[in-house]
């Protein structure tokens, strides 16, 4: 059987912000039989994990090209491989049959062909949603475990300020360190969400940063003895303000530094001499590094979920025509918590 | 009896790049008894250890002046106190004898009145010169021993680069790289340097940094295949291209910033996306906190002293008088090696 599969790509590598107009849609004939002998599997899209990162793939040159499998450079008028949930239509792999739920390096697309070596892993059907593990269960709660557990090594009682608060990995992070007994001050680009990350997330304050003009002086303000540990999502004048603001032997965990992605003049310039002799550490992280505690996470995590501990806070868009403007929407602070958009139900 | 005691101020602070006009030498009559009943001790100074970081005690503001007890702020027209070996001349505390030699927080003056608690130890008669304990055997070997095996954990083979290569600490980083088996570069500011750098200490490569025009590309000729560890004694545009050309899981350890210490426009921007698509860890350090490891980093040092595998590169001036031209120098870059003043034999 054949259908018209829909997919998105890139018309030509971005170098700043992303417009919908940098994307095109295309359309092509598809067959859901594979080829005779191929060990391939044909994938429904059902969700797409929509993340910053894949702006430095769009680029024509970005640090993250030479990093892992999945930041390496895109192509233009190529299909734009992300994390994604799909179904299997159709296999010639033994590991896989029509109907498993399978995660992995997809396709920005109704359908995909798929090697087995871009599967993931298998999904068991969930006694939660399907996108849960695109979020909270996935890569962006791995994201904030790891980036706060394995490399802020937090204390309970200690101070950390997360920006991107509201963000699919921050507002995990924020709700994991009061769940440690840490005190969490985040920051958002908006009232609402400075609302949500109080009132639902449990986060000690929160400020909007576009309404402060001066952040070394906000900080000092919510920090007034200073920041134990900093969670980066954004880079630029926040993280500046940040190590200002840091106590001795505090720790910068970078995840992200969305500020910088998309203009370069927003570069950092954290105070070196403040480093010295706050002895502070700055470490880039990315999560893939560290699937050895995944399991841990993922147990934990799961645990929380059951105990009513952790709010999840998704943001869905509906159909592959949706993809773009829900990818250039992260950088307008469109989403409020994860952004995924969902092509098809289960 | 009293003799004329020599000691130095600073008239003011200083807040961009020292000169010694900046500086006053004073004179006051000095008693060399205690007044009965004091438990202090009387030092005759003998050799003055001259360090960069003292710029950013002698600042109105820095992030120093909040860090440990010796990097304190300075006050205008008050004695200096410094890490400095001194004979007692008179004590009033029965664990000092007339003669010990004692190494600790003084004064930059001839003569000292010390409390107990600004002794850090008492020096037997050494094999070494009594020197070498402000340098190789005090806290510039400390600085290089914690700063990069503690901070760096460097494997044999890995990649270094030594900025400020040829200073108190810096030669001494790539001696110990060198020993462990690491391919070790560094760059100073003179021809002279580099060829010691080379000739002399065993580095693998030494550049000066001072007739490059591109450092980005300047690393990427010494280091093809990036960098492991960086050395940072200088931040500034060294730090932002050294951290362009890290490896994945490369370290930087921030040990000063001498470049950004007398001239806050430049601060280094490193680019973040390096960070973290790289997982580069930057931190900073000081070698007090490291004095769980001084009897470790001690005993391997003197193996390494006697075994003849160490150099030691130290410059000496004399007299209390040089102490301001010798400080200063520190920013010209006229030291080589180990920066000490002495001012009499033992």
């Amino acid at each position: 059987m054949e259908v018209t599969n829909k997919y998105i790509v890139i018309k030509k590598h971005i170098e700043d912000a992303p417009k919908e107009s940098h994307f095109e849609i295309k359309t092509e004939p598809f067959s859901l039989s594979l080829e005779p002998g191929s060990d391939n599997v044909i994938v429904k899209n059902l969700c797409i994990s929509i993340d910053p990162y894949l702006i430095n793939r769009m680029k024509s040159y970005s640090a993250s090209h030479k990093s892992i499998s999945i930041t390496a450079p895109l192509t233009p008028g190529e299909a734009i491989d992300a994390i994604i949930i799909g179904k299997v239509v159709a296999s010639g792999n033994a590991k896989f049959g029509k109907d498993d739920l399978v995660l992995g390096v997809f396709t920005w697309a109704e359908y995909s062909v798929v090697k087995e070596q871009n599967i993931i892993r298998k999904l068991e059907s969930s006694e939660f949603p399907l996108t849960y593990h695109l979020g909270i269960l996935g890569f962006s709660g791995l994201s904030a475990y790891a980036g706060f557990f394995e490399i802020c090594k937090p204390q309970k009682g200690e101070k950390v300020f997360v920006s991107a608060a509201s963000g699919s990995v921050g507002n995990i992070v924020g709700q994991y360190a009061k769940l440690l007994g840490c005190y969490v001050v985040g920051c958002a680009g908006s009232q609402k969400k400075v609302a949500l990350l109080k009132e639902k997330l449990g986060f000690d304050d929160a400020f909007n940063y576009k309404e402060e003009r001066d952040l070394n002086s906000t900080l000092k303000r919510y920090f007034p003895d200073g920041i134990d540990i900093y969670f980066d999502n954004v880079g630029g004048e926040m993280l500046e303000a940040a190590v200002a603001n840091m106590k001795a032997f505090g720790r910068v965990s970078v995840c992200g530094v969305i500020s910088e992605y998309t203009d370069a003049e927003k570069r950092a310039s954290p105070n070196m001499i403040d480093v010295v002799y706050k002895r502070i550490t700055i470490r880039g992280f990315l999560a893939t590094d560290f699937l050895n505690v995944f399991a841990e996470f993922s147990t934990k995590t799961l645990d929380y979920l059951r105990n009513g501990q952790l709010e999840v806070i998704e943001d869905k868009s509906l159909g592959v025509e949706s993809i773009p403007s829900a990818f250039v929407g992260l950088f307008n602070g469109d989403n409020v918590g994860k952004k995924v958009v969902v092509l098809a139900e289960e």
